[in-house]
């Protein structure tokens, strides 16, 4: 018999940190967020719900808890989805992580312990250590997220290798949404070849990504561009990939010039015809009129027209 | 018959944010934490427990809510208490608040959601009118949290100006950790009038803050030095108060040199010869030997001696 390749099942491509829609009162639309689940999934695009861009950090535990269960009761496939998990309080972590990873999910997520700032890579080793051994399942696939200009907390090469040497089978990878290309190609470099997935958290690293050994990306324009983006990860080695990638990286400078969430909720409601897609909870808020006239006009003069459009309403008033 | 007074049972003096203390498999010691609170009320420090320093964000909303129980069970008086309720996700804030109300607690500490940067100030007034509609109780006392170096979200005095406005009645005060004397003053000059109270986050800008016309301070040392600082207060408008200040500064730098919540734990377990006290949840560590030495020779040196140390043993292992 051959030995299990812990690499089999292991999510590539292209995910998206899945908006969050609310219904009108700021609950959480469940129906709502399944429609665009299932419509992401039939795109190609792969589901990294609960990350900045669907505002997960103003979720609680149990708000995330009943949606995962909403999706996978909808069935959504879990192998498909890589829940962001992470949280302040390490039981909390503990909690969802475990939920999803007791509900077959292809991986987490994990923001490190956020508030507290300027800590070391022995405290954040802890944290991530304390996290892997309080799950305690061999089915557990954690990837590093590294966004240090919204977490405030840096995950250095240093504690990726250290923790790589402790957890081998349960650290696979990261999400690096530094916008540092030198980051991420040291990422790639140094553990690509022990077996860590390397996702850019933006597009427009996409091509390079794919060319230097990262395995995709997760990025929150596949909500509002996936078919696209998938182009691009389909045709990668193709003639046609850069002025596919030029392509993606325009669409997503227009949503980029704006507060990126409520831009990319206000398209939605646009193209879906349902206005519930603008509300934020707070501290977010959506656009200005102006705003909403400037991101339309924009992605009008750029041809786009949203490839989930018609999936999109839900009417969470 | 006279109006009710809405400052008459106003927080004020010295309030510390209490360290809270772990057993060693990290859960909350709800024993140790009743001793240590009695002890500080005895003192006359009255207590913001889950704050910074009592590393609130390591602990999950249930276990706050455990710990405040058993505090209310143990008859610690909630007339002295102004508990941390902020959170990122609001319906963990509001939860937390109205837990805290619903015990008769004095004032609630609130930072503001803190995961997202960058946010503007109507996403920030948003975020507290959710909370003060949401718990919707006319005993609520709001306590902003400007701690701008940790959150990353800072409260501008425009925030501050819309929220009296809209809220006179809930919006009490603030503690400003910033540092910044020259924020602290302004908060004061700007809105004390209108009978907010201004808690420096530091006894360094007690002496200050009270000429000035703050009421008092929110500080961490409180923990350690809570003798010393009360003297301060009391006898802030004597011809001691400057030498009194003076002492007070210099143990606050000592701490204040070693990462601060390990330090003043290092201390705790020194005193009480209860090593339990060293405990700290992850991403925070406990000091090195090395740093727990240069604590204890720079304290021996200043004459400290802990004015709790008799009440602090817990045996938390």
């Amino acid at each position: 018999m051959s030995q299990p390749d812990p690499q089999r099942d292991r999510l590539r491509g292209v995910l998206s940190p899945v908006l969050t829609p609310f219904n009108t009162d700021l609950s959480p639309s469940a129906d709502g967020l399944v429609r665009h689940c299932r419509a992401l999934v039939e795109q190609g695009v792969s589901l990294a719900v609960f990350g900045t861009n669907s505002e997960a950090a103003s979720l609680t535990v149990a708000e995330k808890r009943g949606l995962l269960d909403a999706l996978l009761a909808a069935g959504i496939p879990p192998e498909r989805m890589m829940p962001g998990t992470g949280a302040c309080a390490m039981p909390d972590a503990i909690e969802l992580t475990r939920h999803a990873v007791t509900a077959g999910c292809a991986g987490v997520l994990v923001l490190p312990p956020f508030y507290y700032k300027g800590v070391s890579d022995e405290g954040l080793f802890r944290a991530f250590a304390s996290l892997i051994d309080g799950v305690a399942d061999e089915r557990l696939r954690v990837y590093l997220y590294h966004i240090p200009q919204v977490s405030g907390v840096p995950i250095s090469l240093k504690l990726i290798e250290r923790l790589l040497k402790a957890y081998p089978g349960q650290v696979a990878g990261a999400k690096d949404s530094s916008g540092e290309w030198d980051n991420t190609a040291a990422m790639v470099r140094e553990f690509a070849a022990a077996g860590f997935d390397v996702f850019p958290g933006s597009e427009v690293f996409l091509l390079p990504g794919l060319r230097a050994g990262a395995v995709g990306c997760i990025t929150a324009t596949a909500n509002v561009n996936a078919g696209e983006i998938m182009l691009v990860y389909r045709e990668w080695q193709t003639p046609k990939a850069d002025a596919l990638h030029d392509r993606i990286c325009e669409i997503r400078a227009i949503f980029q010039a704006l507060p990126m969430i409520s831009a990319m909720k206000e398209a939605a409601a646009w193209q879906s015809g349902d206005a519930a897609w603008r509300t934020v909870r707070p501290p977010l808020v959506e656009l200005t009129d102006d705003q909403a006239a400037e991101l339309k006009r924009k992605l009008t003069d750029a041809k786009y027209e949203m490839p989930l459009a018609g999936t999109l309403g839900y009417s969470g008033r």
